[in-house]
C-alpha cells in the first residue's frame, strides 16, 4: 500500500484554537486515491520539532504531506525547516515571484518585502502553483520518499491538492503496483450499535480482505466497509458483495450512502410524495425545524412550526387541550399526540411531527427522569407517539430527540 | 512546563471520514488548566502502532491523553493496546458494571455481552466515571507519567475531561512547580476585530510576559490573555491587571468570560429584567429559539415561537400583511418588523425578535443576493429592523444571523 503520513504546523492547532479540518480534508482525498493514510501528526512552531518530526515520517512513508505554516508572518518557520532537513537554501522562485507581482498588480495591492518573501523557496523544491493563494505549494524527492509542503490556508490546500497532488499520488500508486484500499460508508439510524452488531452478525463471514468498523454519532451509526486488494476492480467487486449482504441484513435502517445527512433523505422521500410537513417543538425549541431546513429546497416540503415552550402556548397557540396537561402533564402520550395532530392541522400540511420532553438538566422526577423524551407523530391515518428515555445532558437529549424524531418519519414514510 | 500529548485512535480520523474536533477541544482544556499540548497524534486501529506510539509519547510527555476506541463493538482495540502496553490483562470492574446494569434498567434496554465487555477494564487502571456514557475513562501510571484514555463521543470526552482530568492537570502542575502558562479568555460581540484593535491599543502597554491574542469567530470576537511564569500568584496579578485594563478600553463590547455564550449572557439580563421574549423565524426556521433555550432555565424568559417558513404561515399565523410581502418581500425591513411586533403581540411578551433572509444557496437575486438577513427587535417602545449582508453558505448565513440577533438584543438590553 502507498503509505502517506500529514503533518500540520502551528501553535494554534496545539492549543486547542482552531480544529484541524485540514488534515480530515486532506486525508479524504489520498484515501478516494486508493493511499493509506497511516497518521495525522500537529507540532507546533518549533524549528527542532518540525525538523525530527520530517525524519520520522519520512522513514515510515511513501509521501509526507505537510501542511500550515507558509503564510506572510513571522511565526511561519516550515521553510527554515524545510532548508534544515534537506540542507537547502532559500533562491527567488522567478515564476512565483512573476506571478505574485502580476496578482498584486491586478488587484490593486502594493507588493511588499514579506510578500517577496514568499517567492523565496528552497531551491531543490518543484513548486506547485496556487490558483488561490499567494504562497505555492512546494515538492521535495529524498530516498524514494515524497514530501509535498502546502500553505495553511484550507482553500489553497484545496486547490493545489486537486491540480497537483492527488494526480500524483494516483501515478505513484499505478507505478509501483501499489495495493489500494477502498471504502464505502452506509448510513444507519434507528437502532443502537450493539443491536446493529447481532443483527449484521459476526465479521468473519466477510472477506478476509475486508473491513467492517462501527462508527457511532448522534444522528445513529455509520458502518464503514473498506476493502484492501492489489486490484482496483476486484476490490470493488468486494466491496460491492459487502454492501448487498449488509443491505440484505439491516436494509431497513440504512437511510443513505457517504456524507448523506437523515434530514436529506427525509427530504427526498418527502418531494418525492409530494408531502407537506410541519413541526410543535417544546424542549427542542426548533432545533428540528432548524435541522429538517439544513437540506437546501426544504421549503417545497417544510411550511413552519410552533416553538411551543411553555405550557399556556402549548394550550393557546397549538390547542392542547389544558385538562391534557393537568392529567398527564406537559410531557406526555396525550400532549405528544395533541401537539402533532393539531400542528398538521393548523398548518394544512401531509404530517405533524412534535416533541416534547424534560432535557434537563432540571425539571426531572423519579416518575419522569431528565431524558425523557415523548414524540408525536401524525398524518391523514391518525396520530401516534413514542417514548424515548435519553440521558442526563440537555443537548445530548435534544439533539438525539430530533434524531429519532427524523428517524421514525424516515420509517414511516418508506 | 507540564507537557501533554495527545494521541486520537480510529480509521476514522485517518481516512478523513470525521474531523478531529477532540483533540481541539481536549487541548483548549489543557491549556487553559496551564499545560503545554506538544502535539496531536491520529493514527488508525492497528495494535502494533498503538502500542508504539503510546511509548514514544509517554518518553517525551508528562502526561498522555488517550481517546477514541472504547465502543462495544469488535474494532475497537485500544483496550488491547493498553494491556499490551503496560503488560496487564482485563478484568471485570464491579462499579462499571453495575452502573451499566442499572442505567440499561432505567431506559428498559437490553444488558448484552457486547455491553458487558465495556465493564472489563485493565486491572491496573483507575476507572474515571463518565456521566454521560457507557464506556469509563482510564487513568494509569507509569515511570512518572500519566495516560489517559477516553472514550471517542465528544460529549462523553467533555464530562470525563471535566469531572476528572482538568483537575489531576491542575494538582500536577502545582505539585510539581511546573512553570505555568494562564489563560483567559473575554467574549466581546459587536465589534470587528480591527476595530477592536484600535480601541484595545497596541500590546505594547502589557507587561513582557503577556499576550493577547485576537480570536474571531461567528459569535463575536474572544480576546485571549496568555502569562507565563514560574509562580502561579504572579501570573494571576498580570492576568487580573491585563484584564482590568481591557473591561476599561472595552467593556461595553465584553459579554462573558472563558466558555461562556451570548445566549447565557442575554438569559442572565432578562432574568435580572423579568422580561419574556418570543420568535418569529423564517431562514433560521428554528436555531434562535434553539440557541436561546441552550441555557438551562430558559423557560422563565423563552416563552416559544414561530417558525414561519412559508409565506402563507408569514401571513395567516404571524399575521404578516400579504402587502408588504407583495410589495416589498419576505426578505425586507417591513415584513422583519411585522413579524417581530406581531409575535411579541401573539405571544404577550416583552421581547419579540424576527430573523427573514436568503440563506442561500438558491432564492438570491442582484437586489438580494444569497446571504441578505433582516432582523427585527420589538419591545414597547417600538420596532426596528437591521439588515445585514452575510456569505455565500447556508449554514455559515443561518448561524450568523442568530449570533448577530443575540448581540443586538445583548446590547439592546444592556
Amino acid at each position: 500500500m502507498y503509505k502517506i503520513s500529514v503533518l500540520t504546523i502551528g501553535d494554534e492547532i496545539c492549543i486547542g484554537q482552531i480544529i484541524n479540518t485540514n488534515a480530515s480534508w486532506i486525508s479524504g482525498q489520498c484515501t478516494s486515491a486508493g493511499a493509506k493514510v497511516l497518521l495525522h501528526s500537529s507540532i507546533g512552531d518549533n524549528l527542532d520539532m518540525i525538523t525530527s518530526e520530517l525524519g520520522r515520517l519520512g522513514d515510515i512513508s511513501d509521501m509526507v504531506i505537510i501542511t500550515g505554516g507558509l503564510g506572510p508572518t513571522e511565526d511561519d518557520i516550515t521553510k527554515s525547516a524545510l532548508c534544515r532537513f534537506f540542507s537547502d537554501h532559500l533562491e527567488l522562485h522567478e515564476p512565483t515571484c512573476n506571478y505574485l507581482t502580476e496578482s498584486f498588480k491586478i488587484r490593486g495591492r502594493t507588493f511588499s518585502d514579506s510578500n517577496r518573501s514568499q517567492a523565496m523557496l528552497p531551491s531543490s523544491c518543484t513548486a506547485l502553483s496556487n490558483s488561490v493563494g499567494t504562497a505555492p505549494g512546494m515538492l521535495f524527492k529524498r530516498e524514494g520518499r515524497i514530501f509535498i509542503s502546502l500553505p495553511g490556508v484550507p482553500s489553497e490546500v484545496k486547490a493545489i491538492m486537486n491540480s497537483h497532488v492527488v494526480g500524483i499520488i494516483s501515478k505513484e500508486i499505478k507505478k509501483n503496483k501499489h495495493k489500494v484500499v477502498l471504502y464505502k460508508t452506509l448510513l444507519t439510524s434507528g437502532m443502537p450499535e450493539s443491536a446493529l452488531a447481532e443483527k449484521i452478525g459476526l465479521s468473519g463471514q466477510f472477506p478476509e480482505s475486508a473491513t467492517l468498523a462501527y462508527l457511532p454519532s448522534y444522528s445513529g451509526v455509520r458502518l464503514r466497509i473498506g476493502v484492501e486488494s492489489g486490484n482496483a476492480d476486484k476490490a470493488q467487486l468486494i466491496l460491492y458483495d459487502m454492501e448487498s449482504k449488509l443491505r440484505q441484513r439491516i436494509g431497513e435502517y440504512i437511510y443513505g450512502e457517504g456524507s448523506d445527512s437523515l434530514e436529506n433523505a427525509v427530504g427526498r422521500i418527502l418531494v418525492e410524495q409530494c408531502k407537506t410537513i410541519a413541526v410543535a417543538e417544546s424542549c427542542t425549541a426548533g432545533l428540528l425545524g432548524k435541522t429538517i431546513t439544513n437540506s437546501p429546497g426544504s421549503s417545497s416540503y417544510f411550511r413552519g412550526g410552533l416553538i411551543a415552550y411553555s405550557n399556556e402556548i402549548k394550550i393557546r397557540e397549538v390547542g392542547v387541550n389544558q385538562q391534557t396537561i393537568i392529567e398527564h402533564g406537559a410531557v406526555s402520550k396525550d400532549t405528544a399526540i395533541e401537539l402533532a395532530n393539531n400542528i398538521r392541522d393548523k398548518f394544512d400540511t401531509d404530517l405533524g411531527i412534535s416533541i416534547t420532553g424534560i432535557a434537563g438538566p432540571g425539571g426531572g422526577t423519579a416518575e419522569k427522569p431528565v431524558g425523557t423524551i415523548w414524540i408525536g407523530l401524525s398524518d391523514k391515518n391518525g396520530t401516534q407517539a413514542k417514548k424515548y428515555v435519553f440521558g442526563k445532558h440537555r443537548n445530548m437529549n435534544r439533539e438525539l430527540a430530533v434524531t429519532y424524531a427524523l428517524s421514525w418519519l424516515h420509517s414511516h414514510l418508506r
